[in-house]
């Protein structure tokens, strides 16, 4: 792993003097290195990077203001287009797409003057947790490449985790970011539905996917977060009422239950108050969740099944022909589901600041676990990973997965906290500060 | 028919010392009389509604403040649930069916002192544009009863028509409102998605379902309509742009398209301009139009079609056995194509204030009709019906039904203007002053 350096770092050395084209060639540099082994690109974008850093260079020599992201490289999942780049979102389905716009955030970045050095990898078009793809490639968990790095945007998670860009951005339908940040210990950040615009990412299923971020600390998410949206951020939280899900820190690993209750002891000396919540029968939200899934990305692939079968993938294969059997009667019942566990949740979130979670109930997995236990439960893997995640892509609030140190594993641990729907800011606020809290007692890895 | 009275003739009436309880037992008299062959009602609420009458003079006599609807009558569809009152949907798997609590419009109506009368008939679970029904009778229309009334709302639209009530409450999903009120010669109003609530309301369609009103004037609808919602009016309507819809007019009967050049020059004489625009295939709209409601409907009803099949009508048998064998797929790419007709719609109404056309293409058919001729094309009568109000669902926005005077008809003729979505208010400010032009100039049948 490349020495992880945060946003503000990177802005600062820039600040100082060094060259933006120097700072993004260090970048391409670590990308080719790593990636024979942790295959977190699929694209890495050298030529258009350079030319965007040395039109960055010339914009410092003009002397214009510029903001906190001004020459910063960053790489984006290969959901998102970009113009002249290839956009593949991870399947040979797209092997030869190169778009003529990009995705309206990647364009938006770019204005702020960042520099996108690559397309990061992922599961095959977002349809799966781990991350693993035959055709690109599975990435590898920069802490330990027997290990998964987790999906669906892994690539990101891994490229920011072994420091080769300091934020990256992603898509979380299930999880499919804060799973990869639980396991690469990095922070990872899902807004509101609708709250960062997805023109020109390519769906997997509209009703559940959020675009988010990667990065190093909250802080550098927030940065993000203000250059892709226009959302205020409020800080200082008082008084916070803190939502706890019964039995959700028991069902997980040693490691992560103790990270959740440094976690909780950080809450406490910030003056935070606990309340014990009880959230709908998460088996049957799996099943909501996965119906609409599976029925709204056979609605966008269908054309392409019947033009290229044999260019998809095993998961989406299934995936699809699972999704024909499925009638609207199911589709419309489990999208009434989702409207009555919002205005469920948004009544729990009326008592309640924020919930703190496990991230993910498990470290990092094998390469090529099929299942894993969880609370002595055997699981798919898949279904393991984004257990303590769907559930907020069906509600649509902000949530964020955040590392938190813990010496008996030498893979990295994390915890989830959840804000109330379009409360972005307030929840980034609290994350901010809670962040804080952990370094400040040297309880975060960073 | 009795003397039709508008809802502003009632409330002087009543403000010139005219006992509610006499307003209502008139109302009440001419619904006991009428009903036999109108079938207009399904439940007339004597008892209810005297005691509410007697509530609204004590109140007259405590001197307080009164509203504009203080006193007056009204009949509500029977989709929408009344306290203590008998709700059916008009059907019989709902004929033991007392709610406890009232649809949220019909309190808000009986707060503001107007008085139910009772529930008005209706095409089963709204699922028909004829207002047939073997249960609950077949609304017949007051101008001649040999005629349909039309539906779903059949039975409201009637009502007003006969004179019984000066306004009445309707569900609208493809026409429900518009169709019946064209159908027999009253106004009838479908405010934008979502303006009205529907909390309190049998579903037929949650996607296309809106609540309406069906009144004498615009005046009358726009006193209702603000009293249930809570959208300020703009009236004085100057170069209105005005767009006509490609071939409409000319594929609509003699009458009605005499009536629809009428109104143009109605709103010639208010210094409009005219573009001729082009909506979507509407074949495929139907398309469109028809899977989302089935799908839903089916989604609704599916656990009573279980419990009590037998007690279905035949429509919604077959309209629910064509339901399940639709797939999620279908389903999803129906809904984008109503984001698509949403996007072009909205593009298309950047360019002009409203949109006439004929409000039905055809005159009242036949009690029994199963086709009807139109432009020289042999439609199913309920496509007939609906052809040119369904769109206007898919998309949301506000539309209203009007009558013209056509003097070679002895039926009623309706041209329909449609507004922006969410600009009700302006649609209504310019319905209101085209009325008074058709007036002024005697074109209107009032």
């Amino acid at each position: 792993m490349t020495d992880r350096k945060s946003i503000k770092q990177i802005a600062a050395e820039i600040q100082s003097g060094r060259s933006v084209v120097e700072v993004v060639e260090e970048s391409l540099v670590a990308a080719d290195r790593l990636n024979p082994e942790h295959r977190s690109f699929i694209t890495i974008a050298r030529e258009a990077a350079l030319s965007q850093a040395a039109k960055a260079d010339a914009q410092r020599h003009g002397g214009t203001q510029h903001g906190p992201l001004h020459g910063v490289p960053f790489a984006a999942k290969d959901m998102f287009e970009t113009a002249g780049i290839l956009t593949t979102g991870g399947s040979p389905v797209l092997k030869d797409n190169v778009p003529e716009t990009s995705a309206l955030v990647v364009a938006r970045l770019e204005e702020a003057g960042s520099v996108l050095i690559g397309k990061a990898n992922q599961h095959e078009f977002a349809y799966g947790a781990t991350g693993e793809n035959n055709w690109s490639g599975t990435t590898r968990n920069p802490f330990d490449t027997t290990r998964l790095a987790g999906g669906s945007s892994g690539g990101s998670a891994a490229a920011v985790a072994a420091g080769i860009v300091p934020y990256a951005l992603g898509t979380d339908t299930g999880g499919s970011v804060r799973v990869p940040a639980a396991l690469c210990g990095v922070v990872g950040f899902k807004p509101s539905f609708g709250r960062m615009s997805l023109q020109g990412v390519i769906p997997y299923c509209w009703s559940l996917d959020h675009a988010g971020i990667f990065a190093n600390t909250v802080e550098d998410v927030g940065l993000v977060f203000d250059q892709t949206t226009s959302v205020a951020r409020a800080v200082n939280p008082e008084n916070l009422r803190v939502g706890i899900i019964k039995g959700w820190a028991e069902r997980s690993e040693p490691p992560v239950r103790r990270a959740f209750l440094t976690a909780k002891s950080a809450l406490e000396q910030m003056g935070a108050t606990f309340t014990e919540i009880e959230l709908p029968d998460q088996a049957e939200a799996r099943t909501v969740s996965l119906t609409i899934q599976l029925a709204e990305t056979l609605a966008y692939h269908g054309p392409n099944l019947a033009r290229a079968r044999s260019s998809f993938g095993e998961d989406m294969l299934s995936g699809m022909a699972l999704g024909q059997f499925l009638s609207a009667e199911s589709y419309v019942q489990c999208k009434r589901m989702l409207e009555i566990y919002n205005r469920a949740f948004a009544e729990t979130m009326s008592s309640v600041d924020v919930l703190l979670t496990p991230g993910c109930p498990i470290t990092a997995p094998e390469v090529g676990a099929v299942h894993v236990d969880v609370g002595g439960d055997s699981l798919p893997v898949g279904n393991a990973l984004t257990l303590f995640t769907s559930f907020f892509n069906l509600v649509g609030t902000p949530a964020i997965a955040l590392p938190v140190r813990e010496e008996t594993s030498h893979l990295p641990v994390s915890v989830q906290l959840v804000g109330g729907r379009n409360r972005d800011a307030e929840l980034l606020g609290v994350a901010q500060v809670f962040e804080e809290t952990l370094r400040r007692t040297k309880m975060i890895a960073a």
